[in-house]
């Protein structure tokens, strides 16, 4: 198949999930890397636009060779693509064997969100729950930045204490913070078997609903000179440390 | 003194400090937060421009209220900053007590960089040498997400593989690499007393002159689910890692 109109209907349909209102079922796909990893990791694949004569999954259900002002008016880069997907969101279960589950407050950077997945599955997390008011998880930047890694952890939009409350009752709630003098040096921490491990925004913190349920208080030891560290850098340092001891 | 005009000249002049070829000698801070941090850390301020009736510092020489029109203008944020200063650029001196020196090579990623140096600052880092083709330094979007912290730790531009061979005689050279069968883990790996930590760019990893200058092999260790980890993710985790034990 083949599209070379911009204005065919199919094309604008997809440039319709650039925005956040109408990604309810589907999600953009940007670049061959991306699709290549969503497709083997069982992403479902809606459509796949690819540039003319390109070899890349030659083979798949809808696939559709276009132009690349047509790529670039169906992704979010300036620079287009070489290949736009549109792929089925992922509905995930709640499982009662995740231990080690990372929570995210109120974050708003979208590629922060990104980068935080993306580390997070390097570290075996086993779940990421994004609470509060957040970015939207299929934002095209967020998905650019897990670098194919969004699809390989269950994420779960909460916005109920009480879910938290019911979930995490033999778990040590660990908020992270920035300085507090309750806190323990996460040089002298060890890994607990079941944790939640709780993130607040760079800007704010913690709310004190979270900071109230949380059973330890952790913080990265650095110089005075410097007030803080970028959100997704303290929580790599904390993902490392505890996978790693 | 008041600008109301986009056509000023030097509204215009300042705006040029948005292209690279016009940072010979100053380069654009943007936000109250960043200017105070510069301030504070001695930059020398050219100009500063805030909005009507602003009163951040009020008494500085060379303060420029305007409309958020020409802020925006001058800036390279989608919304208008608060307050733009022109900065005059820092030269620094190599110094022979620096012990713990950051390299990186061919960075090409604005962010990544700002966020790295932000890093460094944090965890002691005595200088960082940008090696070979590297994004410009007093990119807008560098010094943004230093977050204050450019000016912090000195910072050099290096072509030249000889430099390296006279400066770093009894350092350990450290190359980070993603896998390797002869890397030391970072988890059994203790900080040298003087060392060269050196990263490649994402895509890439380090040239093989650089593999070849190198007396240790480092990695991360993580899951073999995921490919790789976010370039300023793997140099936070080594440089807490490095800086804590």
């Amino acid at each position: 198949m083949k599209i070379t109109s911009v204005n065919n209907e199919l094309v604008k349909e997809t440039a319709k999930l650039l925005q956040k209102k109408y990604r309810t079922e589907y999600f953009l796909l940007e670049g061959e890397k991306c699709v290549e990893e969503a497709i083997n990791t069982g992403i479902i694949i809606k459509y796949l636009f690819v540039e003319e004569n390109s070899q890349f999954f030659k083979n798949i259900k809808n696939r559709i060779e276009t132009t690349s002002t047509i790529l670039s008016k169906i992704s979010s880069t300036t620079t287009a693509p070489n290949a736009v997907a549109v792929g089925e969101k992922v509905k995930y279960k709640w499982l009662n064997t995740f231990r080690r589950v990372l929570l995210l407050e109120n974050i708003k950077d979208a590629g922060n969100l990104g980068t935080i997945i993306r580390t997070a599955a390097a570290f075996n997390i086993d779940a990421i729950i994004l609470y509060g008011d957040t970015v939207d998880l299929y934002n095209p930047k967020t998905v650019r930045s897990s670098v194919g890694n969004l699809w390989k952890i269950p994420i779960f939009e909460i916005q109920d204490i009480n879910f938290l409350k019911d979930k995490f009752v033999n778990f040590e709630k660990i908020a992270t913070l920035p300085k507090s003098d309750d806190s323990i040096l996460l040089n002298d921490f060890k890994s607990p078997e079941k944790f939640l491990l709780m993130f607040g925004s760079e800007a704010d913190g913690l709310t004190s609903e979270l900071k109230d349920f949380a059973t330890k208080n952790l913080t990265i030891k650095m110089t005075p000179k410097v007030e803080s560290l970028n959100l997704s850098i303290s929580c790599g340092i904390i993902l490392y440390n505890l996978f790693s001891k």
